[in-house]
């Protein structure tokens, strides 16, 4: 791309650095970005680098935080005998946008992943470890992608948790809600047959 | 989406108002930005800052320019008594980008749109009839979209550059080189066959 304009094109390479943002999306963009107010496009530059400068990680439960703690922990009305352990913040975001969960997070920060070179040493396992006995945690509910990864780093954690006497449970696979049968995959369909639940706790559900 | 950070929030809704962007989106790219380093989103960050408020328009054909005259118009080496008018900035880019034209430019910032409320006085029209008078221009080359509002916005100059002695043309419309004749739109392929070409000035374009 040919650019009248060395703004511009910085503007546009920067954009274009972004995951699943190419050089043509970037300037569209940027094109947009210049029809706006001054003003506005401060506004949107400073909101990023103060995000990046300001923002720090939940002591406890490695949660993106605005202090020390954030505000899931700090929160004394949620179950704090409750973990729900995740691999990511963006999973912590996806269960609180259900507003159906009330207990705390631990956020992994990825899982084991031999391949990848990722071992238990280089996520948050051992501060989950020390949490669960620490805190005289009552139940971990595994959040974590139906993968081999994710089935090995249950079993992992769950390996180094026992005698803890601590409950350990992961979230329900099946059909989706709204899902059509004819259309799922065998594995779930399947293990949904294997795992099926009560009339009554079904209906409970809803 | 329930954020238990304000600056994480913050940011996602800054980005989720860019077009096209949507909440889950602006998430990724937030924390895409999350995991990179201060320096690097800071710089992000202050060039989109500071395209916006440093950039210019060129004063003679309304390209984006880092001063009063954009690249190409200071250019000496192009011919300045071939315009090429486009609707946007976009179109500018686009040509460069092919590296075959070496006239100038004239951005019209829209065509005339008359339900959209666009009259040729929102346009630099009058700027263009202007230059074409003062710069003895010799050729006008539109290169608008094939649209109604498009050809509206040719008739229109057109009729305002009678008697100027102004050669004007348009870009050439056609089946695009790699495109399947049984894919053409009839209208397309109808233009086509009547604006055929000599077989040598389509060898020589080649």
């Amino acid at each position: 791309m040919q650019f009248s304009s060395a703004l511009l094109e910085n503007a546009v390479n920067e954009f274009a650095r972004l995951p699943g943002i190419g050089k043509k999306t970037a300037l569209r963009l940027v094109l947009h970005l210049l029809k706006m107010d001054t003003p506005m496009v401060e506004g949107f530059g400073e909101s990023l680098i103060r995000m990046r400068q300001d923002i720090k990680f939940c002591h406890r439960c490695y949660n993106v935080a605005d202090g020390d703690v954030c505000s899931i922990c700090a929160n004394s009305l949620r179950k704090q005998e409750l973990i729900c352990v995740v691999e990511s913040i963006r999973d912590v975001i996806a269960i609180e946008s259900t507003q159906q969960y009330s207990g705390t997070y631990h956020v992994l920060g990825g899982i084991i992943s031999p391949l990848d070179g990722v071992g238990p040493d280089q996520l948050n396992i051992e501060s989950l470890v020390n949490r669960v006995q620490k805190e005289e945690t009552r139940e971990l509910i595994f959040a974590l992608n139906p993968t081999i990864q994710g089935d090995t780093t249950i079993y992992y954690i769950q390996k180094r948790l026992q005698g803890s006497g601590v409950k350990i449970t992961t979230i329900a696979r099946g059909i989706a809600f709204g899902g059509e049968l004819e259309y799922a995959d065998e594995m779930t369909l399947a293990r949904s047959i294997t795992n099926r639940l009560p009339v009554e706790s079904y209906m409970a559900g809803k």
